[in-house]
């Protein structure tokens, strides 16, 4: 069994395998080629904790793969990071294990910001050069990261709004250290007004993005939002949007970004398209430059796939 | 992180450790205190292979267990055992992963085999002796020894019966080999008569014993039906036991040697006991020389907890 710690997969870590293998990830899902059982939870409320078991394969891979996540809130007191877990990669002929990735959550950090990065590339008007990234944590960076990643030909300038400007300030400076062009911002409302597409990487409960801010043909991509409670965006904003679009309808409806309007009854699976109709052009995606476009993603188990299966190509190389 | 083979695992395994913190277990689960996800499963037919994740944590413990089994069907044609897979354990504090167990399944043969024998034990006739084993595969051996050393004061009699007495020679074999008193039969009815205690361990598919073959005070520990469809022992035996006993209702009756009487609406979880509850004697078990006893084992997460945790203390020792 193959067995790599962060470090070892960081360094077998391939950008553009990785976007091919999560993009074609998509595309399956969408299709039905995917099989995904329901994730398994695990809390551990004494100690402010919880874990998540995501699984599954992809029809035709030889190997399928098990996630396990672990967040324990209380551990940064111990000076400890929140998030660990790894990737178990099995033979899907013999079920023997195959690999294990010990990442501590590295993985699952990298195929949110390449999920994030495809759905922003894909949706937002031809030729966006301005993008605001609302938050400045971990996730905010790779989207950014990921993104200019993915448009290597032409220079984007990234706008970073946090609640705190001194953590913005820092994270700005992480990414002008990796030389993106990055600026922080202070006033969100006219961010809004003044970028292209929106990425939103905040763990917010109530709407931090009002409607009213968002001009037509910015394009949104809604990170955050992944449990019951969870919400970026005005939900008019959401209501106001010519196009929906979601990596999984029974996530997004049920714990996503999306949640609030499907509880009101007022959006439902028909109302959604998938990020993977998009990426494969069975659904157009866009159709003017002034229509609002917004991505809800909670994360598949195939992006888990893809990233795994992208290191161990890394190895057999 | 600690990282052990099969070999290790064997070399650390310890019998009464595992035996206590399985009984544990046990008590536990039936006082409510294991935290039990759903079972995850994951089909590959095109491979004839099937995954199972299961995962659990006991209240109060420092560290929780999630379970990987495979079982791909066509592999001894390849040369290759059809079971595989490993527990993961996890810390319960900082969710950081302790240890992986590659343990290649055997931790789940043992712990079935501790759970059968705990339960033959506990529901058995006082100063039982002669046992019969119905199936002559590795968990009819694992049985038979498990049971032997759960009663190291008195030599028992094993029977062993299966569909090939050639099959049953060689398990007779190994188990004389292993210092166990063990002789094949050929007429099932008649031992099934001779013998106070039966553990039947086939996949049987369609009823083995018969109703009339069961005398008084017989007690019989069916541990092959795992899933819809299988069945060891004719429904009416099940009728007429004066006591069911299982390690969880909800799987026993759904998937367990119970499950056809259940489905014909004869029997509810108002009528099965729970394992723990006899083992803690918070229910009194038997109650009469003459009554036929009957447990239906599916298998508990909280077993599998317990034998990576008796491994984790060889460790630590």
């Amino acid at each position: 069994m193959i067995d790599l710690d962060k470090g070892r997969i960081q360094d077998l870590f391939d950008f553009q395998i990785a976007v091919d293998a999560v993009r074609a990830a998509y595309i399956a899902y969408a299709r039905g080629s995917v099989q995904t059982p329901p994730v398994t939870y695990l809390g551990f409320p004494g100690a402010n904790g919880d874990c998540h078991i995501k699984s599954g394969h992809i029809a035709g891979d030889d190997a399928f793969v098990i996630k396990v996540a672990t967040g324990f809130y209380n551990n940064p007191s111990k000076g400890l990071p929140s998030s660990n877990g790894m990737n178990l990669v099995f033979s899907a002929e013999t079920g023997a294990p195959l690999a294990l990735l010990r990442d501590e959550g590295w993985l699952t950090d990298i195929r949110t910001g390449i999920g994030g990065a495809l759905a922003t590339q894909a949706l937002a008007v031809e030729g966006v050069d301005h993008v605001l990234i609302v938050g400045t944590g971990l996730q905010a960076r790779h989207q950014a990261r990921c993104l200019q990643h993915l448009i290597p030909d032409r220079r984007l300038s990234f706008s970073l709004w946090g609640r705190s400007s001194e953590q913005a300030e820092i994270a700005a400076r992480e990414l002008q250290g990796a030389g993106l062009r990055a600026r922080i911002v202070e006033d969100l409302a006219e961010a809004c007004r003044d970028n292209q597409a929106i990425v939103t990487t905040t763990s917010a409960q109530s709407p931090l993005i009002d409607s009213d801010w968002v001009p037509p043909g910015v394009h949104i991509t809604a990170i955050g939002a992944d449990c019951p409670g969870k919400q970026e965006l005005d939900v008019e904003l959401i209501a106001r949007a010519g196009l929906l679009v979601c990596d999984s309808p029974e996530q997004a409806l049920d714990h996503g970004e999306f949640q609030t309007l499907a509880r009101s009854g007022r959006l439902n699976a028909a109302g959604v398209v998938t990020l993977g109709d998009v990426l494969s052009r069975d659904h157009p995606g866009r159709h003017a430059g002034d229509q609002i476009t917004i991505a809800d993603l909670t994360g598949l188990a195939a992006q888990d796939i893809a990233v795994s299966q992208s290191i161990l190509k890394g190895v057999a190389a």
